[in-house]
């Protein structure tokens, strides 16, 4: 009797996806108030309009005297100005108020001097040079228009937009909660580490990795263990996933070949099930994208390469929605020249692993050969993705390509690329 | 009577870094061994040598039918060779064992067979294609190989090496401890977020920013609280961080012009105290590298922008050091031409923050202008640095520049840039 021998028909990668965000529809994240120095990398639910002017008040750019900027005309050191030092708030006709850098600037000044053009002796300061108008001074509002839109909704919260929200006096904020994700590992052969393996056993790669992916992106994790390759066991891992989480993420048992037990499994759980089985990409072919109840369940391959590449296309545009953001965070692309011609199948997306490295002010990639995606080494040796398009067999030696850049790169001759 | 106008003396940026990394002689930092799970982005200690190959047996590639691959020669589906299926674990005469992707090949047997270049008849095969030795095969080691650096030491462990270190049965790895870095901002004019802000006063950024920054790098933090410019209380909480911290990072209080009581205090604390003041750069100009009982003391200015840039020429590659890394990770480098003239000072490192969009398959970088360093805006607005040296008086539109990137990229046109 003869089995289904691969899959029927492939999903092209931009169709994949389209159909399984068009079908899944994802809610709009929960959002919870933290404190402002909790919220480092957290993304804000709201535009953050600034109620207050930054500066607040005029303010000296420097140290130096605030003066009336019309006083100092034509000044040089051979002909100063003479102004009385004031300790007063107010700069009176002839008088000078010393100030430091952020102080405001006195009613009746509308300049500031510099230290270094000034001569002081005694109570009276040398003005050495002319001031015009508001030089040395930071006008209030300048950094930020009261009204004006201080961050963006929907912005990861780095330490510089802290500091923004910081100076405006902001001590909470309205973060989207982070999304929780379920990741299941399936398959006979598979061992938790810090176990003995047994013959033909290995050691569980994936759990790690794609827990460890998701926290990358700011999610957080349940962790449902081993599953053996059993549709029921699957099933009832499955069903914990997704009452206690909001996404659940599987590798392994996707292959139509061998046991497709965990899309059978999600088949079998709820409604839509498995929308798109079978993407024309490689590796990662036999990916699953699957909904239950509104959920997301994407079922990855069991060769690490491969679930890790699923992950990259699949997951991290979903966690990026999940997590409230407008649009998935761009990874660094950058043009390098191909050291080597690498041919690929026609007709499916490929994600080549490339190793980027700069010597003599170029960028070059070395494509990470390896034969099938079971090879972990691939991914720590490689710091790049180029993506091959479908209607592409191949790339040649030294043409530029754009690489997709997961990982730091090494500089060989200079730190000047 | 006169002040101390200006610095006397600037150090040009790469000497006051050779100055101060002399002087300070890092040791070694500690080393924990912590659990695998908890190990992403944390600093591995010492290689790791693979102490079994990977994959640990040869395995199947694809789900097919393991044979002797010379008794498939010349097979077609016109021409199919016929195999007997057996169950066993070895492969003998006119034999093929069924095995799925990840299977180890039996005894015997040298090669697989697609499923998809085979029939199966009840309990034999037709093969309908040649298998040449080794085809479909993941041979042992073939990944890693015993003996074989695996990761290296002084690597941030990426999800990928964790799934690396997983394969090879790595449930512990000893790591560097989490550098304390503890920070302190000063300055008179400065207020809690949270609290009410009275005329001339402003929010505390710095310490906030700073603090985050460190803990974006692998750090963790102290927080000393604000002090006021006050030498003795300055002096009470540095000893604290000193005490307390592995390093001591503050804002504000180190231009000459003003108040420079944070040098002043570090002086007073321990040898060699202050080795650098005032540096040929800017923003950051009074930064102040310090260093007491062989800890360091970054002394930056109290200006946000000023701040965060000392941090990112200084304290980024102390922090490296400290957490045990072989050399700072490069920022992601990308050539844009820049969309405006710019001129800065000649003779210092200016360090200007541009906007880096891809427009039409092309990167521009918009320098944002800012009215001295304390636009904290002009951060958020701002995704890059472009570094003018020493001898450049500016930069001439249209230029290709070097960005080094803090933050994502907007694409406006296109994604394929």
């Amino acid at each position: 009797m003869a089995r289904l021998k691969g899959f029927q028909k492939l999903t092209p990668v931009d169709v994949a996806l389209q159909k399984f965000f068009a079908a899944l529809q994802i809610k709009q994240s929960k959002t919870e108030a933290i404190p402002l120095h909790s919220a480092l990398n957290r993304i804000i639910v709201e535009d953050i309009i600034a109620n207050v002017n930054l500066p607040r008040f005029d303010r000296s750019a420097v140290d130096g005297y605030a003066v009336k900027s019309r006083e100092t005309t034509g000044a040089t050191q051979f002909k100063p100005r003479i102004l009385q030092l004031t300790s007063k708030d107010v700069v009176r006709e002839k008088q000078a108020k010393q100030v430091w850098t952020g102080n405001p600037i006195p009613r009746g000044a509308d300049a500031v001097v510099m230290l270094e053009d000034t001569k002081q002796i005694k109570n009276e300061i040398e003005v050495w040079s002319t001031a015009t108008p508001n030089v040395n001074v930071s006008k209030t509002g300048e950094d930020v228009r009261k009204g004006e839109t201080a961050v963006v909704a929907g912005t990861r919260l780095k330490p510089q937009h802290l500091g923004l929200l910081a100076a405006l006096g902001t001590s909470a904020v309205n973060v989207f909660k982070k999304p929780k994700i379920a990741v299941l590992a399936t398959g006979n052969e598979l061992v938790e580490v810090g176990n003995e393996l047994k013959s033909s056993q290995v050691f569980d790669v994936n759990r790690l990795v794609l827990s460890s992916l998701c926290i990358e992106l700011g999610a957080e994790t349940l962790d449902l263990g081993i599953a053996r390759d059993d549709v029921d066991a699957i099933l009832r891992k499955l069903k914990l996933g997704l009452d206690n989480a909001d996404a659940v993420i599987t590798s392994g048992g996707t292959s139509v070949g061998g046991s497709d037990v965990v899309p059978e499994a999600v088949n079998k759980i709820g409604k839509p099930g498995v929308v798109v089985h079978g993407v024309a990409m490689r590796p990662a072919m036999p990916t699953a994208l699957g909904i239950v109840n509104g959920k997301a369940v994407l079922v990855l391959p069991g060769n690490p390469v491969a679930a890790m590449v699923g992950f990259e296309v699949f997951a991290r545009p979903l966690i990026f929605r999940m997590l409230g953001m407008k649009q998935a965070e761009a990874r660094f692309n950058l043009q390098a020249k191909i050291e080597r011609r690498i041919a690929v199948a026609l007709g499916r997306k490929n994600y080549v692993r490339v190793r980027v490295f700069g010597k003599k002010h170029e960028l070059f990639a070395e494509p990470i050969s390896a034969r099938g995606s079971s090879m972990i080494s691939t991914m720590t040796k490689a710091n790049g993705y180029v993506v091959v398009p479908e209607n592409r067999e191949g790339l040649e030696k030294g043409e530029m390509v754009s690489v997709q850049m997961f990982d730091t790169i090494e500089l060989v001759d200079d730190q000047d690329v």
